[in-house]
């Protein structure tokens, strides 16, 4: 097995905000030393133009065929463009990416559009997008271990779909995992992702700050890997949603791309994805993005309105769409520069808007999250203000699989979710077990 | 887009005792009108010869990489294979198939074997393998309607996996999907993806045989398609399981293959697919096949044990495994000759074994369902017992996704599952929110 698939090809650490600081990918390091910000990964996009694109584009499409690493991964199948010098056997993959492009064609006709899909990353080890970046993450820590770097675990302060992402990836690495939470604020159910995987997780007696606050001062001395949003290593993974399905569209990028936003990393990694893709001569022009948040949750949709001066840091409330509640995103800057590029938009949803959408899509087959409900509730809005015109081609990334949300399902089709008015529930029909009851029954069918 | 993607390629139902029976797969038809037998549907081996085996191989694998119909499903990719003369505008795809093979390695090096790997059914749309094969059945059902059939509805008997998978790919069709359910007995919960997908839900005052029987009186007018395990297409769909896993280990088949059992379709679906890959000179030898049943639900088991001289139905004790709960399965006769075709063996697994097997895999990052759980039981025990021997490579199909089952995951690592001993129990660890107790916690890491 080839230890070096990529040579030639480049990537480290640089400051997100420019002030120049650059760093080797196998330092243990989450922000700028000079400035505190974010960093991100910088590619040598001249030794990539080395291969032409059209020559990218057959690499990828035939990578897709193969059975083995890295090309299995839908993810590392793109290994130059995401962490070029990544050796291939620390590769830790549970075959991500890949993911399904479903088309709503019922909901796009209704709303006048020219094509309406759902890229489905919830159909996904996991069950959710967080798979595409903790691949690169934990991978990444697998190489930096096989350095000597005396990393012990990987650690992080989450409920939801990260720290089972993290959990899932670590175990199938042999790496040992830990989750920070606050006692008696989350569920064994919640949790039972990480526990099965076999993360040591933690039941603090503090709320959440009290859990960041305590993973980042446990993780300073660098024997525990920090695996939270701001690790700019995921952005590498999450990007490849957006190579993925320009190469599902034929390279021919759609006019709108609308995404939930919270913690706001997704959008940016989205973002980055289209903007190498052009760079580097794959597509020619950029989508459109729209950023959808939860009304309870909107500080950058706030942000928006008020033409990007300032980030209000709010107290999230609590809302259907629970990942997105949060009123303080770390990568708010980030996505603000990503919408400048992209002449995006952001769009906000009511709990109702949210569920009415997510129940809409499903009567066309998929089985929707509450936050692609935010997002879907946002193309809803922004066709009919005319911000998405007519006839668009739009495309919405679905970030988790609704089995894991099924308490949203039963109680929005019982009717009996908080502030929802449940429009297209489909209650069971009880009858007689008679056939002419159910003959009758089956009359205004089809 | 064309219409006939595959001229020259041909497929009939026959009936599956050999009785001579042939059909057109356009007729609306369940069982040998002769008989009374199960139908299969029999391909036109000589004209699929009539491509080189190696030319298939290159096929296959340049398909996965293309992102439209049929390719972009794994199912469809082999159309030729499934079923040819289906119009390429009639398929209903949510794109199932094509997906991860995941190697437990520390199970296996643990076992003795060489390779132990679960492939992964449920990362699938609907979240179980009957994807696989409703794929087929609802394009086969929209054909229908195209031909001019006056099929109304699809409809079904299901709690489970079924009627999820089925109501669906009938929403994305357009085409109304019908559940029928004894009153009281099913949750909403169990229910909420048909419920979500729009089937109407018929909740009747009765037991499940009583539904079984007033759903085949309903269908009997040929206005209500039935979609249920006995019909044939959908093993045409299951079937590429075997397909794809033999494509994902380069042409090679393992030396066994693990898998559940319950009403038994699903192991004659495979035993079809190593079969024809054989006939088509694709692999050069089959895999032994060791079908898995809860020692609550273990018909095929006894009649294992008796040599396969009858099967003696037996009322199914209630498991945890409970898509597999069926004490009368309907294919037992085409699992009984995939068995000796494939110099076979059954194996069962107390509560207690599946669970505790299911917690093992989950260990190294998967989520698995409890009848995939009954399956790595039974691999431990056939490893133990020397059936299978060391160094054997081993493929498990992992049948559904584990999210499918939280509560099941939940009641084990709470350790409230009756009759199981929870041996990998990983409840969270309670502690003050102090550096101190977290640092001394973390001291028995990696």
């Amino acid at each position: 097995m080839s230890t070096q698939p990529s040579s030639g090809f480049r990537a480290e650490y640089a400051c997100s905000e420019g002030c120049g600081f650059r760093a080797s990918l196998w330092e243990v390091i989450y922000r700028c030393p000079k400035c505190g910000s974010l960093l991100e990964v910088a590619h040598d996009l001249e030794a990539l133009r080395s291969v032409p694109a059209a020559e990218w584009k057959r690499r990828f499409e035939s990578r897709f065929g193969s059975a083995r690493l890295p090309n299995a991964s839908g993810v590392w199948g793109k290994h130059e463009w995401v962490c070029p010098e990544l050796p291939v056997e620390d590769i830790v993959s549970l075959g991500e990416g890949r993911v399904p492009l479903m088309p709503l064609r019922r909901m796009a006709s209704e709303l006048g559009l020219a094509s309406l899909e759902l890229k489905e990353c919830g159909v996904s080890p996991t069950g959710s997008f967080k798979d595409w970046g903790m691949t690169v993450l934990v991978s990444a820590v697998k190489h930096l271990r096989a350095r000597g770097v005396p990393i012990r675990a990987v650690a992080c302060a989450s409920t939801g779909d990260t720290s089972a992402a993290l959990s899932a990836y670590a175990a199938a690495a042999g790496i040992p995992s830990v989750v920070f939470l606050p006692k008696d604020k989350v569920s064994l159910a919640q949790l039972v992702q990480p526990i099965a995987n076999g993360a040591k997780v933690l039941s603090l007696d503090t709320d959440f700050d009290g859990c960041m606050k305590l993973v980042q001062q446990v993780t300073e001395d660098r024997g525990l890997y920090l695996a939270n949003s701001m690790n700019s290593l995921r952005i590498e993974g999450q990007k490849v949603v957006a190579m993925e399905l320009c190469q599902d569209l034929d390279w021919e990028p759609p006019d709108w791309v609308v995404i939930p936003g919270g913690n706001l990393g997704n959008a940016s990694a989205l973002g980055k994805g289209f903007q190498m893709l052009k760079a580097m001569g794959l597509i020619s022009r950029l989508p459109r993005i729209a950023v959808a948040q939860a009304q309870r949750a909107n500080p950058l949709f706030r942000a928006f309105r008020g033409g990007f001066q300032e980030l209000l840091p709010m107290k999230a409330e609590k809302t259907l769409a629970s990942a997105i509640q949060i009123g303080n995103p770390v990568s708010f800057r980030r996505a603000v520069r990503t919408l400048q590029a992209f002449d995006g938009v952001v769009e906000e949803a009511t709990e109702s808007e949210l569920a009415n959408a997510a129940a809409r899509a499903d009567r066309e087959g998929t089985f929707t999250c509450p936050h692609t409900g935010v997002a879907l509730a946002a193309v809803e809005k922004l066709v009919a203000q005319g911000v998405i015109a007519k006839g668009s081609r739009v495309a919405v990334v679905s970030t988790a699989h609704g089995l894991k949300f099924a308490d949203f399902k039963v109680g929005y089709h019982r009717g009996t979710l908080a502030d929802v008015e449940s429009r297209r529930a489909n209650p069971p029909v009880e009858l007689p077990a008679e056939l002419g009851a159910v003959r009758k029954a089956l009359e205004s069918l089809g």
